[in-house]
């Protein structure tokens, strides 16, 4: 991998998300030489895909090259590739581009979407977990109502037209909402010859709310706005198989449909070559101790959301967001230099900012400790807290500029089939007769 | 494809560049249907198509959805679809997604690079006309610079930091800034452990001069700021053959790259049907005569680079530029309503309104007319021009934004892998031996 030995102990971070970037930061021009990986040269701001998927923003404006963010760092390293496995014997990173030796190595590959097994749903589904994703899931979209106004058969147009979500967590209610935007404001413009009225956006949740992570009342408030923008919401249904036209359902209801977006499920995207005993593999999550510190070795950490710390507060791991990877990065930065020097390390405690929704325009819910809010203010510190967040001033300014245009010109001008999600458009047309 | 009849005349146009958008504007609510074919759902800003190659702009700022140009438009379609044939005989074009009768046609269609035939540097080299092609080039650069940062080979590594531009009309130009003003601000920057002072940028230019559409002044001006800003120019020098490795000439001189990219020559792009007499088979492009009316055809037209109208002033054709695009665009609206109304139509006169060319940060070279300035102000002149042509509000202010950004930062944040070029990194690595 051509990287220089150092008279320093050599920490190798696995995964540039949000806990890699925020431990990197903390280690820098410390005594250490760091080897950060990752598969893409950028690290994506997840919170702001189902945007990107939707026309509203573009995908360089939620990404940040990885380099740019450590310009400057003495024996630091990036370098691109994916992880094959894990050699902790030799203290070992076996990667595309060759093997990589670690004094301490940092898991932070972060979560992938979970199928629950269904290869079926698994090839037929969207998923939104990265930028490529999303930008798939753009094409898919307009790529449909394409094919909309080419049919004649009206099976097949309400099928094109006929959008299911599956799963009710903020993403599939934040893109829920933001299909729902652009049905009332953009495709009745865009498509004169398709009846958008019968366009369809269900959410489909298995539990009895959707938000289920947040409070209760921030869950009636966000089933208001969403029944308001016209989503259907169906809750306590599970899905049982899609067949690339059909949703089966655990009840007799199906949907007939060309899109499905799966938020239904995530794990941890697990780097083989650990022992069975550290993780649990049912979620391919690592157990780790309360320094991160993966169960039953002493130089590998896993943090983020592949790392699940029990804990009197959180007996099933903290949750799989932002928030406590970054504070998980930040700690196991003093850590592993506490580690390296000997001293004690101190154990990882959340502090829990709150969570947040946007349903659409001038809508959203905040859980803040005991407050509760929702609506237009809501939807303001909701835009702020993403603002703050993202990495970088000009894709803030970016973001910013393009929330105001598509606010104030109740417009998204993101939807470009820029690569064409299908190669072709199969839809059955008949041949134009005049 | 779902079209209904109309009273109106049908007018199918082919192509929704700068032509097909201004020629459907002028068509707006006449009494004529108008169907737009394209085989993207955008129309793109082609001149700007070198900033998503080099990381200054996205792909999004510079392509505007041609549905968005047309709403509230009546008698008006648009259908996504590439076109195989065109069958005057019967007035057909054949398409992807059926057949399509027309009254009147009109092709604008664009040109392709032209590789003069040969299929081995077709195969090996990269094109810049559409906004996948800008972005597999920057995938491609950017993957070169993690691929040279791995191999210990020096003559690997030479080659994966050298590029080779042929072709010194302003597209060659302007990229061969864009990347010198990486390798300046950025590349040193990102990649501490390379000497990217070996990065070569060379520019090849087959004529004695480069910018030989413009004067002879600007030509030299041009020159000199490429100089200065470390790109190599080779004049009178031809590119015989590229194997993937290396570039042969017709003299001695060789060059070992991983990456050439082709912008020596345009061809038309061509759609099958039209009679052999009506096209210049060498150069794919279609006579038409002063109406853009194609020769030996009564409801075919042609415009816009695919077409070459001879005239005293300019016996080989207009340039293939967006203006003469724009304003046949224009004027044949005109004509196809006099057209229908039986009234004579009005001979095409081109209105020169100079050419320009940026070469980087404050450089930039304007002929107007007899008037030929560099340098700021005719950088500012070039900004200003190319934002006015730009469609679309948010599109202008990202664009302005994001080279206020660039400027005061000396930095251009788009260095983004969102689609691999190349499936992987296959350059022959050595192990970690630490």
């Amino acid at each position: 991998m051509n990287i220089p030995k150092s008279k320093n102990p050599r920490i190798v971070i696995i995964g540039g998300g949000f806990a890699g970037i925020a431990l990197a930061k903390q280690l820098r021009n410390k005594k250490v030489q760091v080897v950060l990986l990752d598969k893409h040269n950028y690290h994506t701001f997840q919170p702001l895909l189902y945007q990107v998927a939707t026309g509203g923003l573009e995908a360089g404006s939620i990404a940040y090259p990885i380099r740019k963010v450590f310009q400057e760092y003495h024996d630091f390293y990036f370098r691109l590739t994916s992880v094959r496995e894990i050699d902790s014997q030799n203290k070992k990173v076996i990667t595309e581009i060759g093997d990589l030796s670690y004094d301490y190595l940092v898991i932070a590959t972060g979560s992938k979407t979970n199928y629950f097994g269904n290869k079926e749903i698994e090839r037929n589904a969207m998923a939104m977990k990265t930028i490529p994703q999303s930008l798939n899931i753009r094409s898919l979209i307009l790529e449909n109502f394409e094919q909309a106004v080419l049919t004649k058969d009206n099976t097949e147009k309400n099928s094109l037209i006929n959008f299911v979500l599956v799963g009710g967590g903020p993403t599939g209610v934040e893109l829920a909402g933001a299909l729902a935007e652009m049905k009332k404001e953009i495709l009745q413009k865009d498509y004169p010859d398709l009846d958008i009225a019968k366009m369809g956006i269900h959410l489909i949740q298995a539990g009895d709310r959707i938000l289920d992570s947040m409070s209760e009342k921030s869950s009636q408030e966000a089933e208001k706005f969403l029944k308001k923008l016209g989503v259907t919401i169906w809750k306590n249904l599970r899905v049982t198989n899609y067949d690339g036209r059909t949703i089966t359902t655990n009840s007799d209801l199906t949907f007939d449909t060309a899109t499905v977006i799966w938020t239904a499920g995530v794990q941890g995207a697990l780097v083989a070559g650990l022992d069975g005993n550290s993780l649990i593999e049912k979620i391919k999550r690592i157990r780790v101790n309360e320094f991160n510190q993966v169960k039953g070795y002493d130089t590998v950490f896993a943090m983020g959301d592949i790392a699940m710390m029990e804990s009197e507060e959180y007996p099933l791991g903290h949750p799989m967001m932002a928030q406590p990877a970054m504070q998980q990065g930040k700690l196991l930065g003093e850590n592993l230099i506490k580690l390296i020097k000997k001293q004690p390390m101190k154990p990882f405690e959340y502090h829990d900012k709150g969570s947040m929704a946007t349903i659409g325009r001038n809508k959203a819910v905040v859980d803040l400790h005991k407050f509760h809010f929702s609506g237009v203010f809501a939807w303001f510190v909701w835009m702020f807290v993403h603002l703050f967040f993202l990495i970088g001033f000009r894709n803030r300014a970016v973001v910013f500029l393009n929330w105001v245009y598509n606010y104030i010109r109740f417009d998204r001008e993101g939807r470009l089939i820029i690569r064409p999600f299908k190669k072709k458009i199969f839809v059955t047309f008949t041949s134009d007769e005049v």
